[in-house]
């Protein structure tokens, strides 16, 4: 049976390159449905690939066929595999660090080396700088295509060689949460944080509580203030700040048809600091 | 007979909202085709999002089935519905003017409220800030796969309830015509009037003919000019500016290879007015 | 056989134009496979178009067929034409220089006119901006699908009425290379010139050794300096600059997570050339 490609990488859609990854994917089969997760994931940055598998791969079929390239290290020594999920899923990529959610968070059963004697687009010897289509994409498409099964991809490794970048768990501390703030729903400017909506139910908050939150950068605090939990946006005004569940079950810090990144000047990463604690 | 799903939404393409959407339609049919109309609706612009289905809907085959995602109130008690077009299309969305457009130039035969006790991706019940993803890509994929028919939505609700945004109508008085300025033609600045073509004709101006163009932001005049009416770009030079019929058959104002409205720092909306009068 | 479509154009993805083609295609076929190139072609930008099909058909199927539109002279006499490659793929385009890069690089067998009175969208008569829908894309669709045969297009014309853009080959001198700065890799301002990989091979450089790179704009210098050639951006240091091959086998110019072409002010076209020296 065939599955679907998926992509994703720092390409952006402005010139050719994605397109040139999908016309090697469709001629390796031209019956594959091939779609994106986005190529929007800022230059470089192998944190955000990480989180934007981690958002959307539970949302697709088993058997499903990820590719995803931020690659800052083409034409270096790091791996090249194709890991299996938990969920039966496949992920293309440079080892790099961009499994670290799927890792962490949904589980990885095996890893196996890209055997590039077999599986790189013919006559692509010659360069070294675009493995996203000539590796990648080639073999993503092959696998999704049922011409090659995972066995052949190449040689599996041990799944302690998967490379982690530096994972921080939220926790409880007191009546306190302390936690991060993992990355930016783009568009609106939205604040996701790494806390559960497991881990905040023990504040035992309740739909129209307050918590104050304040974030601090390092340990320097930039935003201190009381907010109400809501269900959504309809339980404050516009202009307001909210306290809700996104779609992926954490905690995240918005304004209502405003910005809240921007208008606070708040960012994203381990050093961007979150503390939320119910007002009695 | 499996039809196409179609999405449109305020999300952009820089993060996973959307590609969790078409996760969710691929894994109900790993064979509907899925494609979009834009995902650069301006955050929480009803207003374009009912234009864009205007835009495009009837370029599409009967059967069709569009999602549509600009959804200030998410989790406010505003409809979530399907509704069937004249023409034999389906649009799946919050109720909440993103008709406007399709109900008073298209037409529409029947709205149906989705039941969220059938019509919800299992498991979601949780997330109450994502029903693009939980409910309308779900329940449009299964409309699309055939899975469910038109009658397995919900209830037929009155025609009556739906929501329409305030809209006006252009018209002829004495030998002057009033519009409003509908939107704008994103990328090169062309401003799209809502005077059809039908209505101009009344002005019995020929190509080659000069028309007085008068635009005005509430009551002040911002723009006052005479323009030649062409049947293309090709009618003048660059830089100039030209009256024409645009892809939808309504009257429109550019500048050959420029930007009219930076240019001449013209907005879109009901209270930005065009007086269009010929000049003899 | 079904073969796809693949879409480019300079309309961007913000409003319903890039649909409104796609819709018209599905509704031509529902079960061909729709792709894009890009839609971000500068507006107006003729010379980008003609590079972007270059740098992606060769990795497409052949049958596979293109349409390509920026189409500043729509509404002109300009020609609407279906070329045939030398690789078999099709290009559906106005015949304004975008064929520039495939005629020198590719080859072109064979040209014929589109004959609007059998491919233009039914009903379509009216509009003349928006030949990319009723004209292109419409009978793209038909080609792909399989409804006409390339005879079917229109009259075949003379290989000689293809529009050329001012086209400029590198070469060698003495021991250095003249060549000019033909576009930028967008999302990491590299730049990407004329002098191929052949041509480069004569200046007997390897990986490690040190090249004198100089750029002109017109007549002026604007950069000078030595620079590693290297199999990959793993060969030098972050911020330091690199001469390699880059993916359509030419040379480039980069800095390792940096932009080459923002930081040191460098546009590109046929007035800004680009000389490559080996330092012994």
């Amino acid at each position: 049976m065939k599955h679907a490609l998926v992509l994703q990488s720092d390409f952006g859609l402005s010139d050719g390159a994605v397109s040139a990854m999908y016309g090697v994917a469709n001629s390796v089969d031209g019956t594959i449905p091939i779609f994106d997760i986005t190529h929007d994931i800022p230059p470089y940055n192998i944190w955000e690939a990480s989180y934007r598998l981690l958002q959307t791969m539970m949302y697709w079929p088993e058997g499903t066929v990820f590719v995803s390239v931020v690659d800052p290290g083409v034409g270096t020594n790091r791996n090249s595999v194709v890991v299996q999920t938990e969920t039966n899923q496949f992920i293309v990529t440079p080892d790099n660090g961009t499994l670290t959610h799927i890792n962490k968070k949904i589980g990885i059963k095996k890893v196996r080396t890209i055997d590039e004697n077999v599986n790189r687009l013919p006559k692509s010897g010659a360069s070294h700088t675009f493995h996203g289509r000539d590796v990648y994409a080639y073999t993503g498409a092959r696998l999704a295509a049922g011409i090659i099964n995972y066995e052949q991809v190449g040689d599996e490794l041990s799944l302690d060689t998967i490379v982690d970048l530096p994972f921080y768990e939220a926790y409880l501390d007191a009546n306190q949460i302390a936690g991060i703030i993992d990355i930016l729903d783009v568009r609106f400017g939205n604040l996701w944080t790494n806390v559960s909506r497991e881990l905040f139910n023990k504040l035992d908050v309740e739909y129209g509580d307050t918590c104050e939150i304040i974030i601090q950068h390092e340990t320097k605090p930039v935003y201190e203030n009381t907010i109400i939990f809501g269900k959504s946006f309809a339980a404050i005004s516009i202009g307001e700040p909210l306290l809700y569940i996104n779609s992926l079950d954490n905690i995240a810090v918005a304004i209502n048809q405003g910005s809240f990144a921007n208008i606070n000047k708040i960012g994203t990463g381990y050093n961007w600091k979150i503390m939320i604690r119910k007002i009695y």
